[in-house]
């Protein structure tokens, strides 16, 4: 039986019953006092329910693959033309989840949203990290890697790191673009095989590790080495000057036979890209049979849980770097050796990348711990999808959605944009449910920005050239209407799956709009969105604001229905009366209220026993042995 | 006898002079072989020409004393009312420059463009270094006070730092509000005095040094501390509460007798504000008094030159975080004991803060190291300020200008502005004559942003409040046209020097614009500006672009008549190029070419002899010693 209660500073019984377990073990007393705890934890034990998993707490182990802009394009997702062997064999052991997104459609706002659970505004890493854009995450910040370290477990990284700083995200073993060249680390496929083995090599039998497989396919290498083709998909095909990657076979596709996305034009040039990503992927592909075949020469396959997604969506117009439905959506296996019941099942519930570190950390039994960053609570609002693998179902409450309306689907994720580029300020916010999608475009006036990868795309440039030339675009929008937004954007993904048609201002959506962007609002709340009152209003938290942050308005013209007021009350706290709802509510649930109460019963006896022994032998210690521990 | 030639590389006598001096001095070979050395060294010091100073140059020191939102409010600069004597002394041991500009003004990007004398967009601080703004310069930054520990000189910080990160700024001595609450650090003047005597106390008595003095003073502390009063005016003044700072005496002025700059609506608010803020440059000055003190004390007054500035205009409307004038323009008092003729004159050129670390480079005798940072040649484009306070007239064609047309006065300075606070995204760029001030503005569609420091304060509330009640706003401008700007600005500053009158629309400014916007972005190509091709244009620089960057058109409506040209050569190699004109032109100087022939000539036959005798030197050690020296 699981616990879904990891999140939100309550108990989880896993952890409860870990901690137990290093008491009963650790050295913290004398042999004799030992006997007394042993008893003592014994009894404990009886209390908590035994871990109901066939893996056990000290063996469980986590591979995280993450592909770079790699999208949907698979067999998995329906992709009948491109053949992904390695991931049909992984989904056949996963749960294969439909509706994933990112937070942020841009690489290392989402790495550093996947590896801290924190959205970008949240964990600092505003745009991306290397060269000029020099974003960071902040420091304190409290990883998955780093919490890992701590509790014992090995990490490595192989493949693209992109994020910083470095005490922020710690690996004990890292090979990346740090170390070596990005084509190396993350597409040479025969090399990460070789880091895997070192990795294992360096990890001892009994340690429990979190290996991440940050492979740098199928990102576009056009603009920075378009020797090797614009997905770098000539890179080690044994042809002349591109080197030779023993353990990939290259499949090769021709422009007719791909499939074009929606969102992209159906032109030649376009084709010829697509064709040449589906090779790229291809490597992937066979790097992440590389890898699986590692972990089971390793005898980790049962006892690993395996995670396969993409940091964002493919580098093509609408996609990486916008916050529509196809720059967010990411493929998302999540194969646990505890749910072979449910592997090669789909499942359409929102699943965000947020949720990947409560994941994580629910799988080793692990805590969250209490802390603030820049002054704020630090939160989670991701909740663990353990309980989805495992035949369990969800229980809702735990999505954070305090202000949600009835008329709502009462599920939603958030996603939060701010640059990519250095030069690219172009900050969005959105929530996104079952049916619906509100974004929010804080520097709506501008137009929205391209980045250098994608401009020198062919797909791009003959966009370009066709709007020069007055030639059909072939495509779902003019380059003017994707520049120039609207400051709110609603879809109703029912009738619009393709998010064309805004109905911001449609009367019939105006209630929903409105409970949308309060859902939104209060996710901006709870995550310290240091955006919450653009761009029509200043936000203010300090001095005689301290405890009653407000947004007050900058008579900019730019005020909305939710900032006009300025005394709108946006107060930090209010997480705080929400975590102690949550908490009631999860009293108050009819299934586990009795269960709560008597568990709860008995832990307190527990504990009181533990107190009044701890007590005694305190005083019979202070008696005896003064002398000895005088210094 | 000053040279003028340490930037660009060329080779400064007196750098060379103190290199040579090293090798004289240091056992870089055994005791027979110094011998001829130092035959050779006595040749050699007598190639050049000894320095033409009273101080020797292992006897300069440095102390730099910056202001926090300084602006012009002093005696110094013409204010009557508000009496500031510290500042007359030092004015009157000083050149008054009545032309200084910060490179930028926001704090941050303002601090280290002063320590490292690059543009914000080139040192990669775009905006404010603490909490959740987290901006950094880049790694491999080489700062003044990272290049003056490297050569010995002891560095100290006392105040507001507000850089980072630690290795790219790290000073010997330092206490700031990293190690205590910025009051103390920045205004607490008798704690500022102890801390001084602490730095002196560990400064060896033949060690040079570069104090940095950064008080808080006369910052606004209204939306952070407003127990102690708009500007921290009450902070330590011995009322109950205010703490007590034994050596200030306050001095108070009333709202009727304060002199209200062109830029400030003249309000009742306003004249509140400025009263207090009077009362703060009070105590600040009274600081500076100690700090001229203790510097007396410790007997290096006649050997320091001491530089008094500020990071950027007043915090009030049109100045801090503005381009314009009001928010730019800097008081600049640089002290040489050297040019005590000079003392107390005013001087009108054009003057920029990024000079600083040239001027104080030349002052050591000091190279600036030829490196890369982001793969990109770095190239200082202030200069020394040296000969300006020595009686010399500064060799102009030292000022970047490779493009400026002749119908401009050719010198000229640069500013660039990205961000303030996180949220703040609005790009600037300027450049600025004599006669002409022209500014870009990147993100110009949207309006122009607040900080939540100055929103906060009773002027700005004051101008809020009048604007929505329809009140007259007693301003040179109204909110929306301060909010709303043109991409491009340019002012006449003959006729127009409070810059409201744009002119960029008048065709008799035609050429003027034209040649203008030519040097503006010569200075970005110069800095590596990476907003170089925006709003309109995307830059690209790798792959195909290697060596030969272009801006490429986004066709987003925004391409000016600099980026419509697809073609448009932006070639960052063309510094390379001109670096090699500048040291031709040189040669070709009237006034130096002869000098400098005579003078090559010896050194070159110095450098012959040396080479001569090490050569033959190699080969006798080889003889006799090789089996000593084989391991």
């Amino acid at each position: 039986m699981h616990y879904f209660l990891s999140d939100y500073k309550l108990i989880s019984k896993v952890t409860e019953h870990n901690r137990i377990m290093k008491l009963c073990y650790q050295p913290i007393c004398k042999w004799w006092y030992k006997f007394l705890v042993l008893i003592l934890c014994q009894h404990q034990l009886s209390c908590l329910p035994q871990i109901p998993s066939s893996v056990a707490a000290n063996k469980r182990n986590v591979l995280l693959i993450v592909g770079d802009d790699a999208g949907f394009e698979s067999q998995v997702y329906g992709n009948q033309v491109l053949k992904t062997p390695a991931l049909n064999y992984l989904a056949n052991r996963s749960v294969i989840f439909d509706n994933a997104y990112t937070s942020v459609s841009s690489c290392s706002p989402s790495r550093s949203a996947i590896l801290s659970g924190l959205p970008q505004h949240q964990n600092g890493m505003y745009g991306l990290h290397n060269t000029v854009h020099n974003f960071n995450s902040f420091e304190g910040l409290k990883s998955l890697p780093f919490l890992l370290h701590e509790s014992g477990i090995r990490t490595g990284i192989i493949g693209k790191k992109h994020v910083g700083p470095e005490d922020v995200y710690p690996f004990d073993y890292e090979i990346t673009e740090e170390q070596v060249s990005i084509n190396q680390a993350g597409r040479n496929i025969t090399f990460i095989k070789e880091r895997i083995s070192d990795f294992f090599n360096g990890t001892a039998v009994d340690q429990q590790f979190f290996l991440y497989i940050a492979f740098h396919d199928p990102h576009r290498c056009g603009s920075t080495n378009p020797e090797f083709g614009e997905f770098c998909e000539k890179f080690g095909n044994g042809q002349p000057g591109m080197g030779h990657i023993p353990d990939w076979t290259p499949t090769h596709y021709t422009p007719d036979e791909v499939i074009v996305p929606y969102f992209i034009p159906d032109t030649p040039a376009a084709r010829l890209d697509i064709a040449a990503q589906y090779t790229t992927i291809g490597r992937m592909d066979q790097g992440i049979g590389l890898v699986l075949e590692k972990l089971k020469e390793v005898g980790h396959l049962d006892d690993t849980l395996i995670i396969f997604t993409s940091d964002n969506g493919i580098p093509f117009p609408n996609g990486r770097t916008n916050l529509y439905a196809s720059g967010m959506s990411e493929p998302f296996l999540l194969s646990s050796p505890e749910g072979s019941s449910q592997w090669g099942q789909r499942n359409s519930e929102l699943v965000s990348l947020l949720d990947i570190v409560p994941t994580v950390l629910d799988w080793y039994g692990l805590h969250y711990p209490s802390y603030k960053l820049q002054g704020n609570v630090v939160q989670l609002t991701g909740q663990s999808l353990l309980p989805l693998v495992s035949g369990h179902e969800r229980y809702k409450s735990l999505r954070f959605e305090p202000l949600s309306d009835d008329s709502l689907n009462r599920d939603a994720i958030f996603a939060s944009h701010d640059l990519h580029e250095i030069t690219m300020f172009y900050p969005m916010r959105s929530v996104h449910t079952q049916d619906y999608h509100l974004i929010h475009n804080l520097n709506f006036k501008m137009p929205f920005s391209i980045d250098q990868d994608f401009f020198l795309s062919p797909t791009f440039q003959d966009m370009l050239n066709r709007t020069r030339e007055g030639l059909p675009l072939l495509w779902f929008k003019t380059l003017n209407q994707y520049y120039y937004r609207d400051e709110w954007e609603l879809y109703d993904l029912g009738s619009d799956p393709h998010e064309v048609h805004n109905m911001v201002n449609n009367a019939t959506y105006s209630s929903i709009l409105s409970a949308l962007k309060k859902q939104l609002k209060s996710w901006q709340n709870i995550t310290a969105d240091p955006w919450i009152c653009a761009p029509g209003a200043v936000l203010e938290f300090q001095g005689k604001y301290k405890g009653n942050p407000q947004c007050l308005s900058m008579e900019n013209g730019l005020t909305d229905d939710l900032t006009v007021h300025k005394t709108l009350e946006i107060s930090f706290d209010k997480r705080q009366q929400y975590a102690v709802e949550v908490i009631i509510s999860t009293f108050h649930h009819p299934s586990i209220s009795f269960f709560m109460g008597v568990e709860l019963l008995r832990l307190l006896i527990c504990l009181a026993f533990l107190l009044l022994f701890t007590n005694l032998h305190k005083r019979w210690k202070q008696k005896s042995f003064h002398k000895e521990y005088t210094i």
